[in-house]
């Protein structure tokens, strides 16, 4: 499983390294949850995200969105995902950790960081033998929120 | 043997980075051997280091001094680990270097590389199939040395 | 598979960040193509590198070169690997897609991101079971060129 799942996690991120944003809904299921949030956040219990979604159809949105805004600097991403660790297991579900950090390379400039932190998973198995995210949050390590944090991470 | 050290330097850089540090010398044998030292005296043959440690007990004194002080700013550490490369494997006991970067994320600011640099550690595989370390050298890229090093790497 | 890659990817990474330029011109066949370019270039066909090479002994020149001309300033290199996709696999060659981060080490300075990208590899099996890189396009992010990357990533 450990496998499938790092194998997951690296075609995700090059999904969004390489732009190929309208690929990344179909990284959750149909019926699914996506937000980020902050650790801070996270650990107060607050529900809310910068971005949420509880639909893949949300996701999609979020991604027509992104490309009609399109108001971004010129950037490239670079997700540096850690290994999972896999902390439930019960068969067809698993809750899954693991950590991040997305580099940002800005035109003509220098790279920094653009955010770290870690993954919280419930991921599923398909009958098929395929996985698939029921519920991703991805809680940021900083609580300083940059307004391009809109983009999926 | 790959597979289970991945995991467990996997919960070594979780513990550390959600700050649950009361369970970092659980990752060491009873008998062992931490330092932090920069790659500058590792070659030089230099035996002192930054943060040293002889027993699982001075890793726990350790824990509860940087408790008792606090004087930190508020920050956060996310270690990005890299594969493990087994150099010997006799049986109980391996030699095993890996590379390893940490992120600094303080509050209301940036995110910068706290410290990157390699892990030699002497592991041994316990009765129960466990894996400990009984030595492990953080070696640190950079010779310029922050104050806050003090903290487990 | 994967575990051999990466096992590779780790032994390439550590023998650059160790200063064992010397061994680098070994992990590629004899006959082979290296070449460091970027996203942009990439993407528009250009064939140019900043660095290329399609030899071993070329690679072994630029070794060479390396090591007499002498002129960088004191740094060290920190290679920050993920995981490898492969892309394709029909039995003695693989095309595999590999993303990375190289910290840079200033003595006495503070360390940044170097360089940032993906591993573009054609991998071959040997006969006696090791793998070769026959050809590695290491394609980066920024399109803003460091000189000093006439250093091997």
């Amino acid at each position: 499983m450990q496998n499938a799942l790092i194998t997951f996690n690296a075609d995700y991120a090059a999904a969004l390294d390489d732009d190929r944003l309208e690929e990344w809904p179909g990284f959750f299921t149909e019926d699914c949850f996506y937000r980020i949030t902050t650790e801070q956040n996270q650990r107060r219990g607050l529900e809310a995200g910068l971005v949420y979604a509880d639909s893949r159809r949300m996701l999609s949105d979020r991604v027509l969105s992104l490309r009609k805004a399109n108001i971004f600097e010129p950037q490239r991403l670079r997700h540096l995902v850690g290994l999972p660790r896999v902390r439930q297991d019960n068969g067809g579900e698993l809750v899954v950790e693991t950590g991040f950090a997305v580099l940002r390379i800005v035109r003509g400039g220098s790279t920094d960081v653009f955010a770290s932190g870690r993954y919280l998973d419930q991921v599923v198995r398909q009958p098929e033998g395929a996985i698939l995210l029921k519920r991703r949050d991805v809680v940021c390590d900083s609580s300083r929120i940059d307004t391009l944090l809109a983009i999926p991470l």
